[in-house]
């Protein structure tokens, strides 16, 4: 179908040690459901990781969060072009919470930054969403710096001094800079990703999904009560 | 905390080739955020599949569902005591579908049955839920049979000539039967978990839950709109 032949084909997921599930389920899942919509778009998924070696969800002193296993599709060497990658939250991307100071994300961090501006034959990335505190690796990798975003509810202030050049916006369950996506915390992932298709396709189609995932969709990006529940306000660049 | 003593501890998943992700990551989302509750229930997870292999969501002939993989932690053989066992849907417990005549979750089935009524040194679960098409094994085990239960909208009819002898309800997020819970389609197995936990825990800690979801909680099982989208009405049982 035409209405889906610019809709980004290659997806990407980062997945780190620590990640959160339903950060990644959420807009997964959006897209599973995709694949039923008249004209499927043939979606690729990749699945990347550091190795191939299965990744542990949440908090790993915690025997119910590392139980959750996914299993990569490829290292950042073997990935292939990405469209669109999505880059969840976790634990694993805090280092001031306790038992996480020993993570380390930086090749992470490393990868988003080169998937994004492109490297050796691979094109820029067309899109990248970070959903919750994924927004922690996109400020390290610099992507968010001169940009307006929106991060979890829950910790906003402390994800906010990680990017002294960003517009931290207080209230909003997703934020579009460009090519840039973020959303807020953990179930706001589906919305973003509801919000982005919605820009690419009529919108009977993602009503067709949504009620395929029977998702109560938040459509409006500064629909967010969570902003009140943790008193979260915007945050101004502090540096230039 | 008192509260949670009586809160099952032993958690199970069940995971079958072709399980749908947001099934799994709704209720278990939840979960894991009831790990920061005042008063950590301490809860342990068992992912249990026929074998140690990783596990692929979704349709096999679609790549990006197929590259959805989980880990099992557990087989139906060494799977421990299990207070809680969740079975999510998803196209693997189809057989009617498209791509799917040639599944077979008999084995699965039947580790649900005896797993339900307890056996070998096994105690009866406490509780079983199962989320959107999850149902058909519940329903193909005899567990429903007597009971009010729902599942997903969209394949709703289709769903309830498996269980002729349950009365199936066609507005429900949730049902709740004695020890038996039923939820509709995918999303609404996060709203079950939550609902079963505030009949176990001040309601306020279910809000904190929901809060660090950022979900917009269903928290009526007659709130239902997909119910209307999908013109489903209750199916009174056809034997006895």
């Amino acid at each position: 179908m035409s209405e889906l032949a610019n809709f980004p084909k290659s997806i990407g997921l980062l997945l780190y040690p620590g990640f959160e599930v339903l950060d990644c389920a959420g807009p997964i899942e959006a897209l599973n459901c995709l694949a039923f919509a008249p004209g499927d778009p043939d979606l690729k998924l990749s699945i990347i990781s550091r190795s191939m070696d299965p990744v542990a969800a949440g908090a790993t002193s915690n025997q119910f969060h590392a139980a959750q296993k996914w299993l990569p599709t490829h290292t950042f060497d073997t990935a292939p072009q990405i469209d669109m990658l999505l880059v969840p939250g976790g634990f694993g991307s805090f280092d001031w919470l306790p038992g996480t100071e020993d993570n380390n994300v930086d090749d992470y961090i490393a990868y988003v930054k080169k998937a994004y501006h492109g490297y050796g034959e691979f094109k820029p990335l067309q899109y990248i969403m970070s959903i919750c505190n994924g927004t922690i690796l996109l400020a390290k990798a610099g992507i968010l710096d001169g940009r307006k975003a929106t991060t979890n509810k829950d910790f906003f202030f402390d994800i906010a001094k990680l990017g002294p050049k960003t517009h931290w916006l207080g209230k909003a369950r997703w934020v579009v800079d460009d090519n840039v996506w973020t959303t807020s915390g953990v179930s706001a992932g589906a919305d973003g990703m509801l919000a982005f298709m919605e820009e690419r396709m009529d919108k009977k189609w993602v009503t067709g999904v949504a009620n395929m995932m029977e998702w109560r969709r938040v459509d409006s990006s500064d629909d967010d009560p969570f902003a009140e529940v943790e008193g979260t306000h915007d945050v101004l660049p502090t540096a230039a």
